[in-house]
């Protein structure tokens, strides 16, 4: 056993310096260690003010609208977003491979290409992307921060990745991971950590963490990661942005860098890609185009439906939106932030919506349950053999967490399956009045015959926790396993007045419900304060289109609860 | 090891009988035992005249224009039909349970509702549709012919049934399959065989054989069978009629009768739903209606997309249909009557739409080798159990083909998964001109763009078999293991004319090719005579609406080809 990984990271990370310009480094009379960076691209003096004006002024679809007519110049959002990613590295350390230099090559292209012909290449002209690193782009590596990947520059494109050039996107850079992806920092051996940019002493999630840091610093206009526990959402919820993790068959995700022996995700649970943004609409954007090029041409898995396609909020519920509102998963009890937040959510949207208590217990419970059965087919054999090529340790998220166990047998995988299509029908009747999971009179007594639009739930039961602290993927993870669409919705910070409540005075349900606690107990709350609190939206298997209304809705519905802390990202350009 | 499988059966058998009034048992006078027993219902004199033309003229789409307005009757409709399908099995034996009385009393009920409101129930209101014995009808047995099954009435409706009678459907019998499921004729130890009424000496197909036999019959006007290897396609061909194969998450399959532990469709190929009927506007019926029921709330494997929500034939190719024409799939050489079909076929095509000679060799072999992987997962150990609790023995086609192995084990599963996958991934380079197996100058020095819209290929290498002598699922296994949609169009009886040819000098390809020459070589050819040729044709997965929009083409411009044996179903009401 080779106890090389040092040197392996070592040159990997001085790679990665290298290819930062030299007049885009961090001059040392910046504070790099603040808690809270995200003023320092402003204050580095490394962006011109109208590259200021670009990376923090607008959305993408707002950079857009000047991309394809030439009003912007896609060279200098490319270069503006470069610089200020290069900062969002320093400060942050989201970054894993870097290619400026290609991005801005591309960028001079697609602007002569418009000037000659007057068209955009496609509907994402000249946008700059950033994309996790778990994606093939060829030349460069997708190591996932894991010394036996480092060195072997992919050959191939991953699918989403030929289709987000096909549009005219521009590819710049790829960002950080968790050894394993299955944890909820991003912190690996290679690369090291990657930092919250609103809070240093908080996780910035993951396991698509570094995306989540990147587009939080605006070092990205809109990125795109992967969830199959919560690694799209949490890192979203983690840096107060946008995030939206389709059902398995919406966006390809064929052609990454294998996070397990190949095949396994046939048996096991399907991760799926989608987008992390600062705005609904980006989101919509991105879900739309990817949905409109027919990606079930490239990739086998992928279901051919365009978004048009797909059913719209408009043509199945044309009045009000029925919106459920869950408060907990049945396992563990939400701190009293989030109820809070919860209650304010119910009321608010009372006044314009329809709202329906729900509560999913104990239901809940045996999801979950299957949930890990899932997790844990492979026993982690291919995480421990590949660590173990150079000798690397595990992080420190998991060391109390992962452990080398015999691989399920295919009858234990069989009976994962069967109990997992049978909870999965039962979960049908959550969305049904008569199915015995809502709050109110009629539904009781089994007499209503409404549905439900969407879930709102929280997508995690504490605040965005400390370094190393996530506590479970539960409230994310249920989705992914049911593999229902569900996305975040950022809305507001935590404050002075969200230091109050207290933990139920009963014992602890189990393990995590007594762990949860301790998040507010064992730890000075004030850690939290200016961390984001969200709600995650959940939507029937499939119904990305629908969910995507919805959250429109919801993100307009509930902005009387927002305290200023969002950006005015939408400016017109 | 009881051996009381003879005792059940004989109990099951006495039941079945039992559920046939006395007044529609043939006479003594009828020949039971011709070859082609398709005029003994007009013979029988059980039937009246109006029944008979009930039975004969109109598809199931002409009979709903009837009974949607009242111009018929749904108890003259159900009536003539349950006498038909208690003819059909008296002389193929192709039912499994019976329930007249119950169709009768549900189709007076029927009639009286739209007398009184004016309303029919639904898009289907009133129309007798026979299923599979593999769907469960509360009340009833799914014994799938099996003893250890039998005596054991279902608690509940499959998701399919309830959804058929919410539509307004009117459901009177089920239909008989092989031992095990996994086999092309339709024999087992509880039912016996179903005879083929066209010709008792060649097989009537299976899985969905009795349902083939039983609409040749016109014993029924629209059936439902199940395929995960060929089991709607074969029966089809064998009999005749249309079939639909739709991709996994079309129709909904949810609570049948297992044919294998519970979970493991999950892990291998799943089987789907379809109908088999007797005119390709009744196989769009069917889609249609079932896809608008939205039967993703029911079934958590079904895909949230209504018929007017898939790709039209007119949306994705306006113009002229393209056509792949594949004459083998690089395993099996078909025989010559079956190549000679493919020339007509292509070359009438010509006349009206664009034909590509396409050639899938030699990936059709390793997909067919990884499909044959799939069906021995679990190593026949579900079956053995199952047959040995009542010492039943297997049935003749399965002696020669059916063994006890070990179990896959995790591994093997996971490699098959992942060989799947790459294969599917190259599959879809059969659709483009650009892809490597297009027989055209432009698509060899792979220059052009073209895609291909539909796939026309034999649904089998050879005739419809002698009993017991089917030779291989391949020509249908093959697009089960894609996940394509497929279906089928009769075109013509073999005639004399069709005994000319012979196989190939060269030595064989491999043992099935070699067997498959025998069928035309060791048999005396005449048997065929009279027999069903037909095509199979082909879509991109899930694009089933396209696929049955470009039947309907391919139907029609294939009618010169036709000898008159069609019947002529499609009449007015």
């Amino acid at each position: 056993m080779a106890k090389d990984w040092e040197s392996i990271a070592s040159r990997k990370q001085e790679e990665r310096t290298s290819r930062i310009p030299k007049e885009w480094t961090l001059p040392s009379s910046i504070d790099q260690n603040r808690h809270n960076v995200l003023g320092v691209p402003r204050e580095s003096g490394i962006l011109t003010e109208d590259e200021l004006r670009l990376t923090e002024n607008y959305d993408a679809t707002a950079l857009l609208s000047g991309l394809s007519t030439g009003l912007l110049k896609s060279i200098d959002v490319v270069t503006a977003f470069c610089k200020r990613a290069a900062i969002a590295q320093q400060v942050t350390n989201c970054l894993t491979e870097i290619f400026f230099g290609d991005a801005i090559a591309r960028a001079k292209q697609l602007d002569e290409q418009l000037a000659r012909t007057g068209k955009p290449m496609g509907p994402l002209h000249g946008l700059p992307i950033s994309i996790k690193d778990t994606f093939m782009v060829k030349g460069y590596d997708a190591s996932l921060g894991v010394a036996a990947f480092c060195f072997q520059p992919a050959a191939t494109n991953s699918v989403l990745v030929d289709l987000l050039l096909s549009l005219g996107a521009v590819l710049y850079c790829k960002t950080n991971v968790p050894q394993t992806m299955a944890a909820l920092d991003s912190h690996n051996n290679v690369f090291g950590r990657t930092m919250n940019p609103i809070n240093r002493k908080l996780t910035p999630g993951g396991s698509s963490g570094g995306e989540g840091a990147l587009v939080a610093m605006r070092g990205s206009p809109l990125g795109i990661g992967t969830d199959i526990g919560g690694s799209i959402r949490v890192p979203a919820l983690c840096n107060g942005l946008y995030g939206f993790k389709p059902s398995h068959g919406r966006v390809p995700y064929a052609g990454q860098q294998a996070a397990g022996l190949p095949g396994s995700s046939k048996v096991g649970i399907e991760a799926t890609a989608g987008p992390i943004a600062v705005s609904m609409r980006d989101c919509e954007l991105l879900m739309r185009v990817i949905c409109d090029t027919t990606p079930s041409n490239l990739d086998p898995e992928v279901i051919s439906q365009t978004w048009k396609q797909q059913a719209s909020l408009q043509s199945s519920r044309p009045k009000k939106l029925r919106v459920g509102i869950m408060r907990t998963d049945g396992t563990v009890t939400s701190l009293p932030p989030i109820l809070r937040l919860l209650d304010s959510v119910s009321q608010t949207l009372s006044s314009s919506l329809e709202v329906i208590d729900i509560d999913i217990s104990p239901l809940g419970p045996q999801c979950l349950k299957c949930f890990n059965g899932f997790m844990s087919i492979d026993g982690g054999n291919f995480w421990f053999d590949t660590l173990e090529k150079h000798g690397e340790s595990l992080s420190p998220w998991l060391q109390s967490r992962l452990k080398r166990r015999a691989q399920k047998s295919l009858d234990e995988v069989r009976d994962l399956q069967a109990t997992r299509i049978d909870l999965q029908t039962k979960a049908l009747e959550i969305w049904r009045e008569s199915g015995g999971y809502w709050s109110t009179e009629d539904s009781k007594s089994g007499k209503g015959d409404r549905t439900l639009d969407v879930i709102v739930c929280p997508a995690a039961p504490h605040p965005v926790a400390p370094i190393d602290g996530w506590n479970s993927a539960h409230y994310t993870g249920l989705f992914n396993w049911l593999d229902y669409p569900a996305g975040i919705i950022p809305i507001r910070t935590i404050g002075e007045g969200d230091m109050q409540g207290e933990v139920p005075s009963y014992p602890p349900m189990n393990g995590w419900d007594k762990i949860n606690r301790e998040l507010w107990t064992k730890v000075d709350r004030k850690v939290y304060l200016g961390s984001s609190l969200t709600v995650q939206v959940v939507a029937p298997k499939l119904l990305e289109r629908m969910l995507v209304d919805s959250m429109k809705v919801l993100d307009e519905a509930l902005q009387p609860l927002r305290d200023g802390t969002a950006d005015k990202r939408m400016s017109k350009i």
